[in-house]
């Protein structure tokens, strides 16, 4: 397998841990962001949206193709090598994972990335505002995030293993901390992030821990 | 079961249709949305993200519970109610079906919801500039699914029925043309669209059928 990201892509991350859960190697290949690298006609032909991450899978069952958005990537990767699963449990208890999960990769993080944000700044908007446009969105979408939690059992999202929902809200929180947003009044959410930070599956997936990190 | 909603959100109306495609009848609720429905204090204790649609689900195994965030609701009928199947064919086809899905639910409609759009009004941006702000990220975002499909046959976006790449899709053709979107350059998205019209599980779901039409 080879995935296509970038070390601090939210959405690359959470499919750099899921590939770390389920023991799995890929080959990485990194493409800059910011220098527009998602926009090289090369990677376009492999995702015509234009986004990272974008996974080829080896061929065989269900494989040999290119995989776009880290949701069904992670999904995909759940159903193809199912443990440790990312969605245990009964329908029920899946659907919370979902739903927790999209509350971060809906809801949050589309509306702060490079893309949103180069908007704003065309829009003629000044710096204060665009990185308050972020801290809006973050912590807005993260107080929800810990009421979604309430009643669960810890240490993390959902019970006493990291789930599709630790995936999403580790990189959704260093993307808070990038752009100030005040995060202590979530103590749920931090208390799954520190179980996380425990296990080397998320160690290693780390921004600073990539071949691209700057 | 009980499904909050508002006619024109475009994520109620992919659960409806989800429901109507699965034969199954569910109570409707309706929180008008421009007049702040969804940030009452009851409805908030049902879902504290403040957004529709939540699913009260009746009691059973795998249910009895407040489900929230469309895609997750989705997954669980599926789930639970597996004919037809939203979700078909083989781990790569369950991928791109759900890649195509995200690439609307993720990003496209999130960063053109009332919420974003009352923001940059907030900030004081014409309304032109909020009107041209939708128009970029639905012409954008419809552009990439259409290259999604690229080779894929129809008549719906993924074969001879309907998955959860049209129950997103529909909707956000019809957002599309709210705003103004040029559509004509999207023939295959409009193809799938004219296959979904033919369906009563889709005509009935459609926003001008629901009790709380404008």
């Amino acid at each position: 397998m080879r995935l296509h990201g970038y070390f601090r892509s939210s959405a690359a991350w959470r499919v750099r841990i899921a590939l770390n859960l389920k023991g799995l190697d890929a080959e990485h290949a990194f493409h800059h962001l910011r220098h527009g690298g998602q926009r090289a006609p090369d990677f376009l032909r492999l995702n015509p949206q234009g986004l990272v991450p974008a996974l080829e899978t080896d061929d065989g069952p269900g494989g040999g193709a290119v995989l776009t958005q880290s949701l069904a990537i992670c999904e995909w990767l759940d159903e193809t090598h199912p443990a440790p699963p990312l969605l245990p449990g009964d329908a029920r208890q899946r659907a919370r994972i979902r739903a927790f999960a999209q509350a971060i990769a809906c809801d949050i993080h589309p509306v702060q990335n490079l893309k949103v944000l180069a908007r704003l700044r065309g829009l003629g908007l000044p710096e204060a505002e665009v990185t308050g446009w972020a801290r809006w969105i973050i912590a807005d979408g993260l107080a929800a995030c810990e009421a979604l939690l309430a009643g669960e059992p810890g240490p993390f999202c959902f019970g006493d293993a990291p789930t599709l929902a630790d995936l999403c809200l580790v990189p959704q929180l260093a993307n808070g901390r990038r752009f100030g947003v005040a995060l202590e009044g979530l103590p749920r959410l931090l208390a799954a992030e520190a179980a996380c930070a425990a296990l080397p599956a998320f160690r290693a997936a780390a921004p600073d821990r990539q071949a691209d990190a700057e």
